[in-house]
């Protein structure tokens, strides 16, 4: 027989999962909600759903269609938040553009993604100013002065709020096909040129279904609910600051949007506003604990999930020591991002400050419709035994289908049907996901693999160091074999002999191989960094895989 | 322009919202997690995948395909949780039968679905025994004897156990259309015979998604998270067990289902698995208190939300007292059913004891993707002010799209683009929606309307009566009348001056019109009631609205 389908009523309302719906209903609860930006504005929701429909009227107005690219370049803003209802609710696409590349990459995003309408913050004007000559698609830059009382530059067709306030607020969204691609931003890879991954209405509406799941049920559980108040703490261009600006918005609470990141703005608007959730990379939430620790800011009740890189149990437990709730959560551009968030399910996980320190610094588990496992490189299941090493491999309804324009990228992206994130994890009987290392991190030595994130935390442990990273560098005998990248204290010198104690230790509880035990470091006054503040080993691997051995 | 569309990579995974993928990541997690059945089963979520593996296969052996009706006739079982998933998951069609309505009507709304194959519990053997002969489309009865070592009647092709052990776990499921139907089930409207409503795959799932959502953040809201343990004391024949045992699964968290309700076995079985989670009608949560009353079981802790009926104050306190935490939702069996859930937003909703039962007995606030108004009979949108009346009508993805083969009741139902509920309610600035009466049931009386509900818990307070309820009875001059129906005490004999009483009160408060003030009323030994326990009204009009005016 064939599958029972029924006749919908005539009037029966139709509801294609585009992302206008996630404002369904938010009106009727949060209309007088506040949302705050630094010192600069505070307005209700129902100012917010007029905002979202001037953007849409003043785009319109200057020719955007369905279809077409608009690029966003703020920071973190109450503006970013309404080009991102407004701009996909049009058809249009939203390009949310990392501002911390370099111009030259900037440009090749905007011009692979065919952006034809840039908004653009003030503090970027000199990037546009420098590749606007590169960019023969683009029609119209609105400028974005944030309070500033300059003029603009000549190449703008007008200011943001100047126009915002001229266009009307009731722009009429409708419904179209929830397939329809509603964000696309830029990853940089390993080599070349960065690659594009975008997101349909669809995929957006149900990762923030998803990804909003009750994981706060263990008050130990940093999550975002109804009574909570906002602020997003990793940038806005990055994967749609992890979808919690929609979530947020879905749920109607209060928000607090940071604009450019200034520790002391941040603490200040925390307390002011009583902010109890955010999110961010380990790099902001030590520069947040810096400046509290400098201004005596109290953090207690503060939930931050952190992602982006792997979170330390020492900078954990720093964060818990100030009565804040920290937890890890795991995803990357390619997967919108969320795939797998810390939590405590059981009495022992939250038993002891211990126990919540592996619970809560370990990536976590799968969120709803999340299915992962770990795979070697014929694509076979490794057990979940939390000791097996394997590449980590994901299947949900919001992962990017391709990268766009790349059919080579994107064939080895969903190689055997599943997406490849190229991270090697480790899944334990109870379900939780460690990352371990990135595939191309990883350091493969005598027929062991060295685990280079956990050697770059004993390393980190070691005297007289402030920082340190471990590349695998080729090595004619092993294979490869582990270089220690090490920034040392002010005034300090650490020697082979000295980053090797806790390595030792490590190796003599049988809590690493024994082929960890370092042969070869380097120093350096600092670590090369990425756009998005991780520590950039592509750089070191491109300088001392050509010098291996060095410093030995 | 068109729309944006990108080709995704050959190999991407396609993933429509289909039940199997309810189940993604569940056995990661959960695998070693447990079910319990009363103190008659208890296995792990390992084996349940089998076992909905085994049903799969055993139906699929008795001849169901794709397209088919199975109807399920369980009390709340381990069993019935395997046939949400393993029926639908097969394409066929899963019938929750509603075993308290009258043979003639069961065997109706079989007829009407056309169910082919029956899973069916010894208790309910008398009923089938009674219809079959009129349920020629029925191919094929399995029996479930749930322990019971008795003879088979000689019209089941077997046992549902017995089936089960001899068929295989490993029933390939495969994808298909999202929209395919997965469940239908029957409502008992006002008139003539029960309609048909069901469910697709794709607003199941959505369903399940949106009603988890993070109304569990205010620690005093009673919500469903990945740490508790769960226990359904609603029927799951009624309208999925208001979706919580779809979203238990999906989070993995530990079940207990108490098989025919018995207050003194659901009590041990609380007590016993540590049950944190539960929700059902007011009736049964009188019947939980009794009971504990009676055997001195502690119920701290116990999280149970409450449907299906007005939670009145009183028994919200009366939980309380007890160490519940108890909170109202709204739906329908035409709305999957989740629309509301109270909830605790403000440090206001939660500061005082009188506050929470202010907050947790409206029946709150929409969950994501709803959205609602309440309208005049023109479907103009009244306002959100907490006083003015409308009917309530609803848009979101999971509601039935029609009532099965009536096209004139679907019409009605979907009039001007929005699901009328046919319950009067207000909505609140803060957009807690508040049931205010059935749309049949308000009295319209003197051109005011009568709020029969707050009229009943108003004279069911009066001295000297057990139960009362109120109805709209024709008066030729005002139009209608309220009309009171009371059962009283042991050995007491209410009179028209004492149900008044209270009723006086609440007219010199404000808190009700004068038009409310009682000038008839008849006694009855008992209400009469649904199949699912709540008061008949129909029964009543239809014998007072004959005989009005009798026993002023």
């Amino acid at each position: 027989m064939p599958l029972r389908f029924v006749e919908p009523a005539a009037e029966a309302h139709p509801f294609p999962l585009t992302i206008r719906h996630l404002l369904d209903g938010v009106l009727t609860k949060a209309g007088d909600q506040r949302l705050i930006y630094r010192n600069q504005a505070s307005y209700s929701y129902r100012e917010l759903m007029g905002r979202i429909g001037r953007l849409a009227s003043l785009l319109e107005a200057l020719g955007t269609e369905q279809g077409m690219t608009v690029a966003m370049m703020d920071w973190d803003s109450h503006r970013y938040l309404e080009s991102y209802f407004a701009v996909p609710m049009m058809g249009a696409v939203l390009q949310t553009v990392n501002v911390r590349l370099p111009s030259s990459q900037i440009a090749y995003t905007l011009q692979h993604a065919k952006a034809e309408i840039i908004l653009v913050h003030r503090d970027f004007f000199p990037i546009i100013e420098a590749i606007r000559h590169t960019l023969p698609e683009v029609k119209t830059v609105i400028a974005i002065m944030d309070g500033a009382d300059e003029a603009l530059p000549t190449w703008v067709a007008g200011e943001y709020e100047t126009l915002s306030a001229v266009a009307s607020p009731d722009y009429s969204f409708v419904d179209f096909d929830e397939n329809a691609v509603a964000t696309t931003f830029y990853t940089t890879g390993t080599t070349g040129n960065p690659k594009g991954v975008c997101f349909t209405h669809r995929q957006l509406v149900l990762h923030t279904l998803a990804s909003c799941g009750p994981f706060g049920a263990s008050s130990a559980s940093p999550s975002l609910g109804i009574d909570d108040v906002y602020m997003p703490l990793t940038p806005m261009f990055h994967v749609h600051a992890w979808g919690l600006p929609y979530i947020a918005t879905m749920l109607g609470v209060k928000q607090v949007y940071p604009g450019r990141y200034e520790p002391a703005m941040i603490c200040d608007l925390r307390s002011r506003h009583g902010v109890t959730y955010s999110h961010c990379v380990p790099t902001v939430l030590e520069m947040v604990l810096k400046a509290a620790d400098q201004s005596g800011a109290d953090l207690t009740g503060w939930k931050m999930t952190i992602g982006g890189s792997a979170l330390a149990k020492a900078l954990c437990a720093e964060g818990r020591q100030r009565g804040m709730l920290i937890g890890a959560g795991y995803g990357m551009s390619e997967t919108c991002p969320v795939i797998v968030k810390a939590a405590g399910r059981t009495p022992e996980d939250v038993a002891t400050e211990e126990a919540m320190l592996s619970t809560f610094t370990v990536a976590g588990i799968t969120v709803p419709l999340v299915d992962v496992r770990i795979v070697d490189d014929a694509m076979n299941a490794l057990p979940h035994d939390g000791v097996t090493w394997g590449e980590l491999v994901v299947r949900t309804p919001w992962l990017t289908s391709c990268y766009v324009g790349d059919a080579k990228a994107s064939a080895e992206l969903w190689r055997g049907g599943w997406m490849h994130t190229q991270d090697i994890a480790t899944i334990d009987p109870q379900g939780r996901v460690q990352i371990r290392d990135r595939l191309k991190d990883v350091v493969k030595t005598g027929g062991e693999w060295v685990d280079s994130i956990q050697l770059e935390e004993l390393v980190s442990t070691s005297e007289g160091v402030a920082e340190a990273t471990v590349i695998a560098v080729p090595d004619a005998k092993w294979g490869e074999r582990p270089l220690a990248v090490v920034v040392p204290l002010p005034g300090m010198t650490p020697t082979l002999v000295s980053i090797n104690v806790p390595v030792e230790k490590a190796i003599a509880d049988g809590a690493i191989t024994r082929f960890a035990r370092l042969d070869r470091f380097v120093i350096l006054d600092a670590l090369p960094r990425t756009s998005v503040g991780k520590i950039d080993k592509k750089v070191l691997r491109a300088r001392f895989n050509e010098e291996a051995g060095v410093s030995t």
